[in-house]
């Protein structure tokens, strides 16, 4: 049960759908630590993780770096030489824990897959990555499908809103300062947001 | 395994942060078909469904009439008085399936509970109902948690987007029309919704 992992992650001028609430560098700042977060996690559930960043930065890892347009094409070339067991996983996933993937890795299915808000892929395990190639961007949870069919991979779609909810936009830092508990959830905390109930409708409000 | 199940529905005026893209008689169907889509599940799991409206409509189901301001008050006054184990859960969400709310009602705790999107609370699962009670609007995933802490009871979260995601907003239409597969996804194909992907971001756009 410990999967090598695949984290995709952009650590320059990340998450630009924040621009609303958060400076550049909070922003960048953000991104740092959820992949904290998701490193945590990795190493909780004793996985090999292997970043593949945009552009070099300075973190203990091992990192692939690629550019940004590549990153279909570089885990397209790293998908047939690897020879065990491969989890993909964004980094902008904070509220992703070990429960959660458990459920990915111990997938009776050739693959297991979440979705992500909107149309996109969160997370991808495969028992053979070699029979695979990923599409992301866009509505890439189905290309995902597609692909897989068309590989001959059985797959099993995991339900979990842990793995679903992506941090992009000013509302799902909501669900981060609800569900999370790591270090981004802190920063947020730190920046003066705080859960507000207005009108029934619940939001993230920042106190300067 | 065949809870009762309390359903709140708004038969007038429902979904108004959905008036953007759809016209007052469009926003009452598709709620309407959302609750027959949870209806289906329903009879799918052997539940006996009661719905708890906020104005008397014409359906075979047996219903509850309540005001809108009332809802708490009145499951708070039905919950003492059931005698058996119970599922409350919202008719926005058409993609609840038995695989999801099996893992409600086969809960090893007290009660078992999903967050929907933005704090809210969308399926709570209670074996002893007379020793709980609701506080619905707002934060209400964290005010019943607290609740079911003062009263003793053991809760286990569960994590599933499919339960998670409620049906409000125009970015919503985009999860039915991915990963819905009843009455409601029907018709919003029928209102002429499809999936768009523009600059890798996907969205649900309404050909008129």
């Amino acid at each position: 049960m410990c999967p090598h992992a695949l984290i995709p992650y952009k650590p320059r001028n990340p998450k630009t759908r924040l621009s609303e609430v958060l400076e550049p560098g909070e922003r960048e700042k953000l991104a740092a630590e959820m992949l904290e977060d998701v490193l945590c996690t990795m190493r909780e559930m004793c996985c090999m993780p292997v970043i593949v960043a945009t552009e070099l930065f300075d973190h203990e890892v091992t990192q692939i770096t690629v550019t940004d347009a590549d990153l279909n094409q570089t885990l397209n070339e790293i998908l047939p030489t690897t020879t065990r067991d491969c989890l993909i996983i964004m980094a902008d996933l904070p509220l992703a824990d070990e429960a959660s993937l458990k459920r990915l890795v111990t997938t009776g299915k050739d693959m297991a897959i979440v979705p992500g808000r909107g149309g996109g892929t969160n997370v991808i395990y495969l028992k053979e990555p070699w029979k695979f190639r990923v599409a992301y961007y866009g509505a890439s949870f189905l290309k995902h499908m597609k692909i897989a069919e068309e590989a001959g991979l059985s797959v099993e779609v995991i339900d979990s809103f842990r793995l679903h909810t992506d941090i992009d936009e000013p509302d799902d830092l909501v669900e981060l300062l609800i569900h999370g508990k790591g270090r981004s959830r802190a920063y947020l905390e730190e920046l003066g947001f705080t859960l507000s109930d207005e009108k029934g409708r619940v939001g993230a409000v920042r106190k300067r």
